[in-house]
């Protein structure tokens, strides 16, 4: 039997409906626009695409979504002053911080910059803490997306085997968090991993963010295993996942695809993480 | 050839030297004694234990460890007011938690409330956060003891598989963490894991911290590997740690025995993380 394509686009498309009428309600309760800024530093197409997509999405749900722009060669102080002002701006409800950045400047100065209540992203380090002590937070988008396709699947978590590979701050680590607080037992992997096939193949659901096309082959599934595919490569074809999904397509159970599963629902993700920052600050006002 | 027993006592002693010639500079600086506050919460005799090692560590070297007690049935509420207390008082450079603490406070509530500055367990969500993220933050006592003995007996973490059995707030996710920001392909396993052996016979390093006496023999372990044995279980002839170590002895290189292994390293651990504060706390005044 050949595996199951999880549409993507399909959760995505009832998450921003879950989410436009938590919007409606607060707009009603409120009667203030939810308002987020984007920070882009320099020209990166993929940022450019993202962007696209998440302003697309913000104008059909009615959330108000403006960038600013810098260029590549821009100072770490000014986009900290930059971040300072939106945090102070009463105007605005949620900040973004659009990768890839430039190397000279660092994520963390950054996100622990953008005010934990504005923070969409859920990477300042309180936020990020209390996901990790199993707090009510505000989660990162890409672990988010796992955990919602996990969910609308009604994939069971706990006692599975779960294999992660990346092992970055912004999808490995938090996204093993949270696999943990839902008492999966967790590996994770990465570019250090002497044996990665020997992990993989015993894996119930394999999360893969690699950014190699197509690396991962039949020989490192498990059968029925349900695999999450958050890699992006572009090639001249278009986009691909780190799964090469001819492959594994008859010894697996379950599958995301590239483009259409993790990405639409990650911008999905990302609204309904706006909202949230739009409802913690209308809720910090009104107490 | 039968395994290495690690000297943790040994280890312990050069860390509470460090800490005390640091302190010393401190002292010499600033000419303000270290002062710490410990929450003592009910009657648990492990409790009591750790205290009294702790006090005599303190007077060793020179800060000033006093307690708040109370009672098993103590508010939530009191305590937090507590501990606003100590956190604006000027004369406490850091505030402890005495695990464990009664089942109605809730541990996460307590830590949210410490001033990340005065945090001497690095369990404030900010602090773990920073932890997280690879950020120099104050790292809880038991897994710096753990990085410690890895540190002091040379051991390469990069590209190890490493099997922590435990996923607690307090050492499990946080040691995790810090084991990935050092490149460990690291697996976490506890009580929903399936297949506890299939993991741990494949572990360069094991960490376990079970509680149940003499649970890890030596069909669990990898020939060659190092243990380290964080389990503390009572019984008549006084505490033993998870690994039977007649059993694994003639087939692992390494292991921390119980007692006198992780133990008096946490508390050292947690002497050196005092020191850290009191410096934030010194640094932040002096600005």
């Amino acid at each position: 039997m050949t595996a199951k394509i999880i549409d993507g686009r399909k959760i995505a498309e009832i998450i921003k409906k879950e989410a436009s009428n938590e919007l409606e309600k607060l707009y009603t309760k409120y009667n203030i626009k939810a308002n987020i800024t984007t920070i882009k530093i320099g020209n990166n197409p993929s940022s450019d695409l993202y962007l696209k997509l998440r302003d697309k999405a913000c104008k059909e749900i009615g959330i108000l979504s403006n960038h600013l722009e810098f260029s590549d060669d821009v100072t770490e102080r000014e986009i900290i002053r930059s971040i300072k002002k939106l945090n102070s701006d009463e105007r605005i409800h949620g900040i973004l911080l659009q990768f890839p950045i430039p190397d000279h400047i660092s994520a963390n100065k950054l996100f622990k910059t953008i005010d934990s209540n504005k923070d969409i992203e859920g990477l300042n380090p309180y936020n990020i803490g209390k996901t990790l002590i199993g707090d009510n937070s505000i989660i990162p988008c890409t672990p988010l997306a796992v955990l919602k396709i996990l969910e609308y699947e009604k994939e069971k978590i706990e006692g599975k085997n779960i294999v992660i590979i990346n092992h970055s701050n912004i999808v490995g680590k938090p996204l093993a968090i949270l696999l943990l607080n839902r008492n999966a037992t967790t590996s994770i992997c990465h570019i250090f991993t002497k044996n990665l096939k020997d992990y993989t193949i015993k894996a119930d659901i394999l999360i893969t963010a690699i950014g190699i096309p197509n690396m991962i082959t039949k020989d490192f599934v498990k059968e029925g295993s349900f695999i999450i595919d958050v890699g992006i490569s572009k090639n001249k074809n278009g986009i691909t996942g780190d799964v090469d999904f001819n492959s594994v397509k008859d010894k697996i159970n379950k599958i995301t695809p590239v483009p259409g599963g993790v990405g639409p629902i990650t911008v999905a993700c990302s609204i309904k993480n706006m909202i949230q920052t739009y409802r913690n600050l209308l809720e910090l006002k009104n107490y």
